[in-house]
């Protein structure tokens, strides 16, 4: 398999820990996405998406969108749950990432760290996504007031998914301090089994 | 089973589609979403992110994000494909719906078609989310160039997921007229068994 992919990509990140802890060796292929090499015409044909994370997979073909990646490699897993039930809840926490968490707390890190010129867009946009970054976090630390992990009480791909950009929101100016059950788990996963710290490659 | 819903809401039109599609059997309740009354504490408790839809399942426990709640009631039936690689598939475009199309398509609309008060923010913003909104059509546009639905070339949970804004589009003033293959699709899946348009609670 290769993994074409950006290093502090959260996106990319999550893949790269569960290829880690699946035990699964694979080609990391680096993209400068500032430099937009994720929008050549070579890598439209990838993803006609212009996103990192992509997985290209033994056949030549490629798959897209990082939690559907996720779902892919944990099919038949301890990383994926059977029941029906829960696989459902899996979804939910991944789709509520992808729509509430990532385009908020992703994105003020990503023009924090990426040093973006402050447009009058990202000027005006900058309180509201602050605000429903913090809202996401408040979501996380109701559910996770009685339980060690999101889904079934026990670490699955929705924990990856929501741990990617939860663990480095700080780099984007989201202050932890009033999240202590987000803290507690950002802890336990940080211990599972097989992880892998974001800056490794 | 309920559904907790909004009439006009697309996420909400795609559970009613399937259910419609499956047969199923259940009680619809709508929700003023202008007047906040998805933010309500008795509301909160069903779902912390305070967002339609919501289905509550026969046992008394609910389940959020449109799209799972497709994934949910799907599976085991001719909506959802048993493959493993088309399963990641389905989901590849179900995540690319939530984050490069609803946030965009269904944003605009939704402020155009409630007559949201334009602040300078959404004043700002409309150019990007319409320019975003046309780059996710034209994705679109590029995959249907060969293929009837999205995924196997059989209509799928992922064709509903993408089909609920979008054939509203114009509703948010998005010209479909540039989009061929992607009309040709929206008319497919009108003729699809056990159809009912967005308007029918």
């Amino acid at each position: 398999m290769r993994l074409h992919d950006h290093l502090t990509s959260g996106n990319g990140f999550k893949v790269r820990l569960l290829l880690s802890q699946l035990g699964v060796r694979y080609q990391r292929i680096e993209y400068d996405i500032d430099k937009r090499e994720t929008r050549t015409p070579e890598f439209l044909e990838r993803n006609p998406n212009g996103r990192v994370p992509v997985l290209e997979l033994d056949d030549g073909t490629y798959l897209a969108e990082s939690d559907a990646i996720l779902w892919y490699l944990a099919e038949g897993t301890p990383y994926l749950p059977d029941d029906r039930r829960q696989r459902a809840e899996v979804l939910q926490w991944m789709f509520f990432e992808q729509y509430n968490h990532e385009p908020n707390i992703a994105t003020v890190r990503y023009w924090i760290t990426h040093r973006v010129p402050v447009t009058p867009l990202i000027e005006l946009s900058m309180p509201a996504k602050r605000a429903q970054g913090e809202a996401a976090l408040r979501v996380m630390e109701g559910h996770l007031g009685h339980r060690a992990f999101f889904v079934g009480d026990r670490y699955t791909i929705a924990d990856i998914a929501l741990y990617a950009y939860t663990h480095v929101a700080g780099e984007g100016g989201f202050d932890l301090a009033p999240f202590p059950q987000v803290r507690g788990w950002i802890n336990r996963i940080a211990g599972q089994p097989g992880y892998i710290p974001i800056t490794q490659g």
